[in-house]
């Protein structure tokens, strides 16, 4: 079956966005600086439509790799829209263009109502109302034998984790402290102890975490 | 002047202590894996009179290096004896038996007056009733030219982050997800936002993580 696998990076002191995040901030102060280390990549250059140079080497490998033998991507509504709400007339198209990174289905949990939206390159967002374990069913579907990424937001993801639904965790470790912002591990009714680390890979910039559910809590 | 230097071990989900501190296990639940890292080096069984053998590397020198420059030690009452209260007809003398590793002064602050409790090779504990300030500044007059290791727990960390008196903050990053127990980073009115990383050192078992005072902080 698809494994649920989280995605996702992380200030040391354990925030994934700052303080008061804005449509301007959508990461919130100080939040952009959070994914500096994946931006510098050349993959993500490559991704984004950013043109030639970037990074290459560990921090690289890890974006070129984000979406392998992935089928499926869920994430929260405001990931994908910054703000709540009903949608309006003139609907937001997510914040990556024409063209999204993700040429996959796309999981939009909301709690608004409305039709996929289809892009260029095989993304289309699906909008789910119904809840987490709909959005996981319909991403099982669609991903086939592949893996469903789950992107975030922290909200998102503390419901799958307290629902005992994800199956690894890949936590990019960026040496931020912010003070404050948007904790990703609150409300998880401390799932995330059933946890162990099979990886870690340093670089100046970020470490990666690889966590597997632990043989104890499977 | 001395400089305030923090020196703590910390799971990736932030935790200092597990759940549930107890006599028998004053760390919590599952505190005592945060620091296997550190008893496993031979430098650590060294200090603590554990006989030969023990791990060579990274950790070990982290270990080696704790106390170097270092003239005085700040702590809390609850990392001295694990319980709060008046101290009783027959006082607890520390976790660390006749002869503490530290070889220094060691200021304890508590709200509970006690005579000075002078221990084998050097280490002499102060008991501090008045307050973060002044045990800074007796273990200022204690330290000389040397500087000041603050070693915990939480709460007394939290105190002096608040205030703006730490000046570094080494920080070993156990790859462990404890789920629930004694945050390092709440109550600091977000503080260690004003800290970069200045240096990071990855074992397969910790991270290293050294933090300064970024400029515009000072």
């Amino acid at each position: 079956m698809s494994k649920l696998k989280l995605n996702i990076t992380m200030s040391l002191d354990g925030y994934v966005a700052g303080p008061n995040p804005t449509l301007e901030h959508p990461l919130g102060e100080g939040g952009e600086r959070l994914h500096q280390w994946a931006v510098a990549t050349r993959s993500f250059r490559e991704m984004h439509g950013m043109g030639e140079g970037g990074t290459t080497g560990e921090d690289d490998a890890m974006v070129a790799a984000m979406f392998d033998g992935i089928g499926a991507t869920i994430m929260g509504r405001r990931m994908f829209s910054g703000t709540g709400g009903p949608w309006g007339d003139d609907p937001w198209r997510g914040w990556w263009g024409d063209n999204p990174p993700f040429h996959m289905p796309v999981f939009v949990l909301t709690h608004h109502a409305r039709e996929p939206l289809a892009l260029e390159g095989g993304t289309t967002f699906h909008f789910v109302t119904d809840g987490i374990h709909s959005a996981l069913e319909q991403a099982r579907r669609a991903a086939g034998d592949k893996d469903i990424h789950l992107a975030g937001g922290a909200d998102v993801v503390q419901q799958y984790l307290a629902a005992g639904l994800v199956d690894t965790m890949l936590l990019h470790v960026a040496p931020l402290l912010l003070g404050d912002g948007t904790r990703l591990f609150e409300n998880t009714n401390a799932k995330q102890s059933g946890y162990e680390c099979v990886r870690a890979i340093a670089s100046p910039a970020v470490t990666h975490y690889t966590y597997r559910k632990s043989a104890a809590a499977q």
